[in-house]
């Protein structure tokens, strides 16, 4: 067995309540993987928790690979020299967010997550862009050939902005929506077939997209064109909801999802949507959002950010639980391929999956340099695209008008150009029903909920 | 001076009442263009007596220039040999554009002309297309080299067609949209800075876009930037509208528009739209179609099928006077550029104008072979588009939606292709306020309409 | 383990001697895979012994899998209902070959091979497309949805013109030089580091090109840079050749190649040419085959055609002890690989490896289109090309440079263009020391002894 | 008459003896411009003795407009408020020269005029790509939005490196060989259909391709197609060649030529090549360049670089009886347009003309960015390329290898990387019959001579 036994990790957001924490075991269990991981926080004390906990999960009976951990003074320490950069942080606070997700309330555009897209998927990307580019200069400046994976929302600008700040980084972006669709091709073939069991890796998909808006032009298991089994899948579950082969990872629902946008999203298109339906949903014309009862009716539920601070509450209790030693790290795994990605890169063998990264023409109808959600071939010291192939009718249409929205935000925030901006803000699907003069004080008001985290171009 | 004494044109929708006659005035007041004019049409009636003023116009004292007109039995006869093929058709009949126009109005969607875009436009494009296949096959067949000008709407999707089913064709689309903005710049240089009468002509002006939604990235008047004038403008008269320099060319108004779209769009988005306020608000949410108020609030009118109707009447009346002498025909000159083209094209002097053509680049961020209208230089024998660059941040979002419904709506017509027509009907923006069910109602209802218009596919 | 029982191949050129045997036992050591197998040739009676042949592989207690072999009528017989398509051919004889390979040695152009490029290769092209043209109206006409796969020289531009007959067409080409080029950097792994036995496949490589002059942008093993190593290789060996780790099949060698040609390549240019030298050395100006005495100063030989004339006769002896019994199947493989990219289009297992399909812009900077050699994805129901990026600096300008040539030769086949076909004649690099009149009538010459097997435009 | 009086122009190589001097009676004879000129050059003294110059033709009875012309000291004073920036410098010195024209003849390797392509044109190339890099950055620093005019050899490397730079930059390339060629089309109307006298300007002509390898791909005069006569032509007079209507500039031709390359290289290829044949020879193989007596066999002399020293002679000598009054200034006009450029780029009428400029898709099937020569609409600020089509068959193939060289050749100038600049160099058409071994040798020596001129990087 290959192995790589020196690694060093600097992790961007090191002292996050959760993700860092999967990661830990993910490659506490990896065995081809050993190394170092610099855990880097404007959080100092968050990130010296995760150390001990991170020192606790390497020297847990149950980890077979051993890593350790530092806490990183500032990006240049935790940077210099290192192989792979994790950026996995929350951009400013649950504030901000809510702000992000219940200010458009007030002229009736209601967001199930508001991370991505819509008014605070908007917002969150006006904040978010000018931090990446800070971060994009220190990749630069002090590690400018690691590669750098990012796990934060809005997934497609953070990595845009990074290669527009820096355009020989070295980034990706990973985002497990597009597993939790396999799983729901895998339970379909045991409910309608009669096959138990396939993991989702051997649902073959050819992804076309942007992140939480992608979609399958191809399925097939063992050979076997999926299309025509999910037409009658579709046909029988679509007015009602299923709600077998649930994936119930609390960073994917608030409440269960009974994948109705995704069937409904099918019958009107003819593909396969790939993500989860609060984010479907949200890349739409307020269809299946016109209000929470609608949202319902479609078998999901708007993520209030009360719950959110309420289940940071909670994840924080169990950071203290698992300090003090009152519980146990959780050695399940978390289902995320950042560890199998490190691994290919490093040349410990090939892998094929879907990434978000800029387009070099795998998906030849949306603009060439765009952050696009593709399969890609991993492999020591290259992630090569796999063509994709151009997307079809409508949903190329409704996809590159948010390719073009993404562009014009990253311009906007890096420029802070307010024409820009607010017309761009107004371009969202979401918006299409309010008026102007609603629009634009709307935009005001978002604006200076966050201005203290905003450059002073906005002041 | 050089002449071109033996041009043949053949005029498909030679029967029209209005178009056609503008078209014989200004041929016979054109002193380096005669020859043949053959008249065709499905109304052969129409076409029978439009010969009789043509040779009454012909053998005016005012012509200077003498043209036989003949009436052609067929799509064969009329094209072989032609140097020149003239498209200008009522494409079915006013009950049809009835449904267009105000079918929409019982799910809220107000058009202010619907010819080009919104559910109307794409219905009419719906049975226009199929007409236009079988007149490119026609062109194909007997008159393979000839220059052909479109005058029909909708605008892009006619000349889109003609180079879908003949890649060869030498079609052009013409407009007089950008003529009236043009003149609005002259009248704003009066106003604002005293100088009168400019010709429309020395306006220079950059123009980007699709038909009945260009804009102008650059105009200037002997080296002076206008944009400066034009935003002091705007703040000037954007409240209360604008109503000097008025072209109150039938064909542009039903009643006088104030150009607060076009002035309004400026202060939103920074470049100036050039066309009239009625096209530029249908492509656009419903910001100004709001309802019939809103649209007189912005100062224009929504142009009712019934007035069309009437406006039939009048012309027909009007075309009984000039065959039986009772009136004269009119000598003025239609402001129309089509035979200054034809001599362009006839080696008898350059000249740059605006013109509908496919995208060789001329714009590089909308796709190639769209249809797009921009300045081209008319020469002997070609039309070379002049190259437009790359259009603006949200001004380029909101045509490339417009580029690619276009690019579904010619899929889905000559495939007969519901889904794909449904979902395009849905993603015009005048749409995006009418929920899916309402909009699949309305669909059904629109295509019943017509449905004698349209090819078996649709049965 | 997942299996394909009825698997219908048709086999175009199926009288072949030597190919067709390698795939006939092939496919019997393939466990997954079985069905039938449709010999097509113009030569019937060799269709009918290679039937015999087949069955008597298919019989032999060695198979593992067993298949039915028929010898079909026609070309729509072959390929009604046939899941794949194998083309391969001689184009004409060895007669024409001769003219190709021979014939230009009276202005002084030596060629090693002469079925690719040169004069050589252009003329075999010149009669080779009107076939693929006949064979690509077939495809469409009977088997439109089949994967086909071509084995014939030219490679590029036979696959090309099944692209251009028949756009649609799930066509790909398959060669074994890169596989060479693979063993020799697992021979240079054992006499540099001492790492023995190193299968090829574990040499991941990125492949850019065009078929015959494929580069190596990038070569790992295990993670490692196989490029410093290669450096130090070729300062060691590039004066006096490389002899181990000969692949030593009749189809790639004439005599032993030295790889001189392959490292001064790789001192001159900087990437890792990959390919067998004497196909190589044809695609450069005239600097390795300035006469035969410069080839064999690099360690290469020319092919005369008198050999293959030879190597013919043995081969049809071969087949009469084949069929008489005399001499046994030969059961250690070909070593290519079409079977198994078969299993992988049925769904049976993914692959990447090289191959040749048109560029849907995996190499950004040679003409999307063309016919390029890179990597590719091989899943159920596709062949994804995997992008590649651009090719480098010179490597880059000596490439476009033929692919360029391809499609002027493409079209000038297709249309019987002479003046076309003689400027690309004249645009060969070996071409470029023999002056315009020399070259004029080598290219008549050479157009008339193969005139026989060119389309009427040329008589 | 619209008329702008307070134009400032730079221009570098302000001491030109030749150039500076037309182009100071050009502007004086313009009654439309009037203002400044700043003379920067780096002998001094040339500078001041033009600065009394451009008074004395300023001063004259004949000229109608008035400059003020001055001496800068340094760039950053030249450039600092500019208008306009005229370069036109000599790249080091004839001696340098005469290495880049005379050295290659060791290998047997004659050019023509060695500034442009060749082994000189790369080497001149590489000592001038330096200078403009600093002249880029000097224009980025104190005149960003000037218009950049350049007139230096080699013209498409010179405009190329200035985008390279500042890509932002507004420059252009002049240059008078496509203007010799309508010349040609004028006389040759008069010789074959008597029409005497068209100037040159009424041939209409659309230009496609590189500077001093320009093509016409469409001719008219007034209206008329003159493909048809121009064949005729060549069947007549290319074997003897044809010397009426002759352009006798000295800038132009060393000897007369008569055009017999042209007319061959039509015959050839069916296309009209637009430039002198002194230049046309030196893209081509070596075909009318194989030695002296092969290129007088065509029609044309080389120029020795010994004729520059002595014409340069001659010059200073007329410098002196200019500034001592024996020698009155020409006030003929020089017949280069760029006096027009200015005045159309300034507003005061539009003007289409051939010029330099990056690729923005004028010419889709060569690289974008490359710098072509295609006909542009000058007009108020801005100049925008016309739509001149892609090339044709291996009109193409030729000038895309040269355009990879010119690529090349910049990437390599720039970072000074022998290998890119060695293989660059050894893929020019000319050097196409040299060894490897001869060409390197060859290279080294060019460097070697020309030491003094190049970064440190060559040492």
């Amino acid at each position: 067995m290959q192995q790589a036994k020196d690694v060093r990790i600097a992790y961007i957001g090191g002292g996050s309540r959760g993700w860092a924490w999967g990661l830990m075991t993910d490659i506490a269990l990896d065995p081809v993987l050993a190394g170092e991981v610099r855990l880097y926080d404007i959080d100092r004390d968050a990130a010296e928790k995760n150390k001990k906990i991170g020192d606790m999960i390497s020297n847990h009976p149950k980890a077979v690979s051993h890593w350790k951990y530092t806490v990183a003074d500032s990006l240049q320490t935790a940077l210099t020299g290192a192989d792979f950069v994790i950026i996995s942080i929350l951009p400013a606070t649950f504030d901000e967010m809510e702000s992000d997700v219940h200010a458009p309330e007030a002229v009736g555009v209601y967001q199930s997550v508001g991370d991505t897209v819509g008014p605070g998927g908007f917002m969150r990307a006006l904040r978010t862009i000018p931090m990446f580019e800070e971060i994009a200069l220190a990749i630069r400046a002090y590690a400018p050939h690691a590669w750098v994976i990012n796990y934060t929302n809005p997934m497609s600008l953070c990595v845009a902005t990074l290669y527009r700040v820096f355009p020989e980084i070295r980034a990706f972006g990973c985002c497990h929506e597009v597993f939790g669709t396999q799983k729901l091709l895998s339970a379909m073939l045991e409910d309608m077939e009669g096959i138990p069991d396939i993991p989702r890796q051997d649902i073959r998909v050819t992804v076309q997209g942007i992140n939480h808006f992608t979609w399958f032009s191809k399925a097939s298991y063992q050979g076997q064109d999926l299309f025509p089994v999910y037409r009658a899948f579709c046909e029988k579950y679509a007015a009602t909801g299923f709600l077998k082969g649930q994936d119930d990872n609390w960073m994917n629902n608030y409440f269960a999802c009974s994948h109705r946008v995704k069937m409904d999203l099918f019958l009107k298109y003819g593909k396969i949507a790939a993500a989860g339906d609060r984010h479907l949903a949200e890349f739409m014309p307020p269809w299946y959002l016109r209000d929470p009862e609608t949202a319902r009716s479609w078998g999901f539920t708007l993520t209030p950010v009360s719950w959110r601070k309420q289940d940071l509450q909670n994840r924080l209790a169990r950071r203290a639980r698992l300090l003090s030693g009152q519980e146990e790290p959780d050695f399940k795994g978390s289902g995320e391929e950042g560890h199998l990605m490190l691994g290919a890169l490093l040349g410990l063998g090939d892998m094929t999956t879907n990434v978000n990264i800029p387009n070099r023409g795998q998906i030849p109808n949306l603009p060439l340099g765009a952050i696009v959600e593709t399969n890609a071939l991993f492999r020591a010291g290259e992630i090569a695209p796999v063509y994709a192939g151009p997307m079809d009718g409508n949903i190329q249409a409704l996809t590159a008008r948010h390719v073009l929205n993404q562009q014009n935000t990253l311009q906007a925030a890096l420029t802070c150009d307010r024409t820009l901006a607010l017309t761009t803000f107004m371009n969202d699907p979401l918006m299409s029903r309010v008026d102007w003069a609603d629009g634009e004080a709307l935009f005001d008001r978002m604006v200076a909920a966050q201005l203290a985290y905003l450059p002073k171009g906005w002041r």
